[in-house]
């Protein structure tokens, strides 16, 4: 049907399940269909042993307790979990949080409600590669701290935080300190104890495991208020017959992350430089966005003057190119600037003037992308590129200056 | 290695997924591994389609339309949702609840926890079949009712409400009614308008379907807060990636269900009613629960006097049959008094006397139950009840008064 071949570089947005998390998947939508809850007999025990051997393995995937772990239905539901209920059981005169500005809309938005509800909340802003600073955040803390959320990664622009840093700063000050794990997770090596987290959320489908399946890491002691109430599943902090085929695949494929994860970003960050390098070469106006060197292994984003970012991915697509606009996302959400379409409260962030900026784009490689794929969008793209300034009357005006290169 | 035959008599704990639903399901955990919000290239948009033709699959199932239908993680989270969230729309001065007191505990719970912030509640109470009189319910509301909810069925005692005279009180005061409908959806056939309902629930892997997927009907025009804030996914009412392969196993096991519903239970009324012929003849001290003709109609629960119902349990499990305790959920359960683990709140309600019932059997038959099944249950029933009843001091004592005929 389709004649042009697929390059899927837009693993930030999801993954292609592994072979070998689909075939741990399977018997539990076959024969192994036991309610964990069903303890009489064999068929639910074996699905109850199957939910515990996956929490162990998601356990060992961050270094942390089986017991450590609470399964959700993915990341929006493990980042709202964790953000109300931490702050359901936050004591008497917390009511103050401290996040980033460069959040995931579930946490900007799961704050945006409590705030509703009386809580106060700090933005701290980045620097230009998106990095939030220890000193500001220390700053930002108050007495009636109850909760620090900050991201480790962030999934548009890439950039990894340096969290051993910012959460030694809720340590010295007995703050429960959040972070949503989503974007990083399985994708980059993860220990929450040298990271110094009290939670951190992951998703299954981010690394290569099924979509509806997600946990959230909490540390021991530590309190938590739930969003559903029910039976004791997960023991009363998120009850509801368990998702046991997807729980599964969340366990290989935290087994196969934990294994594999050095040996694909040994692979990955070199070819990540070699699509930097080749776009960087043959595109004039291209400005790459997010932390060159503290950035997640397979991703490279960037906007280039006086080009659309959603022509630019229509266009892609056309070469069998997939990819994201770093404002996929926030143009998904009415805010309350409804033109606001071209940029993002991330690009905004980080400095990104709007009035030449038309929209970022994000490639994200995985374990499957090759040298040849990277070669293939490096050839096409700077003839679309070229085709899209052709069209647009502010590249036309801009040349009557200084004419760029062009490829 | 297990040597004897596997009889699964416990659907109303869940059920084992058709292969057509597996089958369907399969290639969103392989080659179509698309997120519906990468709108930009076509593997995305196929999964989007794949979303949108399961929506159109679940309204169908239950007379909605497809833009009435909001996916879920499954019915605790559906349930919830209804709840919390037509209570967070209430209007002022709106802060009482009407339910029963048999719903599920994801129900109860839920009121409970509102009742914390200010809501009462209203449990009714139901007649020894199980039945709430829609005339208690008349009596019940009140001009700050904000909410009636009450299941359709009750998965404990197979029991079925009459929900359209239910509804109807609803209906002449202008209260949105939220029914329970994860024991009944794909169960019996369901018109949501003819039922009358505001709001229903239902969950995948009660009808063959995967868990981890539900969802909740809302009718057009009602109001409903969220549990989850983030992104735009399911129109703002539940966001976080979709989960693709879920949402397509819940809308196969619908299509299915609707065309197959009227051929199972044809079939499963006459094995229910042999089942329960040929335990209330071999078998005395039995007592049926829940109302003899409205009723799920694969559903058979009793308890029997004198007998464990975990120590029946355990031995039907050796005999190869998995059943259900009506307590099993309630005994999983810490409720105020954690030494209630033999009765359950249902038995309670309809008036089972806990001094001769220490728990209570449901068998729940499937689609691919067989009279072969049904008479080995019958025939290896009474001498493990028998068994059990030699064990017993209480029956020891009872003897010595009448004795029973046994077997």
């Amino acid at each position: 049907m389709n004649p042009v071949r697929t390059i899927y570089f837009d693993n930030a947005s999801t993954t292609r399940p592994d072979p070998r998390v689909r075939d741990a998947m399977l018997p539990f939508l076959g024969e192994e269909y036991g309610n964990p809850s069903s303890h009489y007999y064999p068929l639910g025990q074996r699905a109850s042993r199957a939910v515990e051997q996956a929490r162990a393995d998601v356990a060992a995937l961050i270094g942390a307790s089986p017991e450590e772990i609470i399964f959700t239905s993915g990341g929006t539901e493990a980042n709202n979990l964790a953000i109300k209920g931490l702050l359901a059981e936050a004591p008497r005169g917390k009511d103050h949080v401290v996040t980033s500005n460069i959040e995931h809309y579930s946490v900007l938005n799961a704050l945006r409600a409590l705030s509703l509800r009386g809580f106060s909340v700090t933005y701290l802003p980045v620097d230009d590669g998106g990095l939030v600073d220890p000193a500001r955040l220390e700053a930002a803390v108050t007495e009636r701290t109850a909760l620090i959320a900050i991201m480790q990664a962030n999934g548009e622009i890439g950039v990894v935080q340096d969290l051993p840093a910012l959460a030694a700063v809720a340590a010295r000050r007995g703050i429960p300190f959040f972070s949503d794990g989503v974007a990083s997770v399985g994708t980059v090596p993860v220990d929450v104890g040298a990271l110094g987290v009290s939670a951190l959320s992951l998703a299954a489908h981010q690394f290569y495991g099924p979509k509806g399946a997600g946990a959230l890491y909490l540390r021991a002691g530590t309190k938590l208020g739930r969003l559903f109430d029910g039976g004791l599943q997960e023991r009363g902090y998120r009850c509801g017959t368990e998702n046991v085929p997807g729980i599964v695949g969340l366990g290989a494929a935290a087994s196969i992350a934990r294994e594999e994860i050095p040996a694909w970003n040994r692979r990955l960050a070199p070819l990540r430089e070699r699509l930097r390098r080749g776009l960087g070469e043959r595109i004039d106006f291209m400005n790459f966005t997010g932390h060159p060197e503290r950035r997640l292994p397979g991703h490279l984003s960037f906007w280039i003057e006086y080009v659309e970012g959603e022509s630019l991915l229509l266009w892609l697509a056309t070469n069998g190119v997939c990819a994201a606009s770093g404002s996929a996302c926030s143009s998904n959400i009415k805010g309350e600037d409804e033109d606001d379409l071209s940029s993002s409260h991330v690009l905004t962030a980080i400095g990104v003037p709007p009035e030449i900026c038309h929209g970022s784009i994000c490639f994200s490689l995985g374990k499957e992308s090759t040298a040849e794929e990277v070669d293939f969008v490096v050839g096409v793209m700077p003839g679309i590129v070229r085709r899209l300034w052709e069209m647009s009357p502010l590249y036309a005006e801009r040349l009557k200056g200084a004419p760029p290169a062009g490829s």
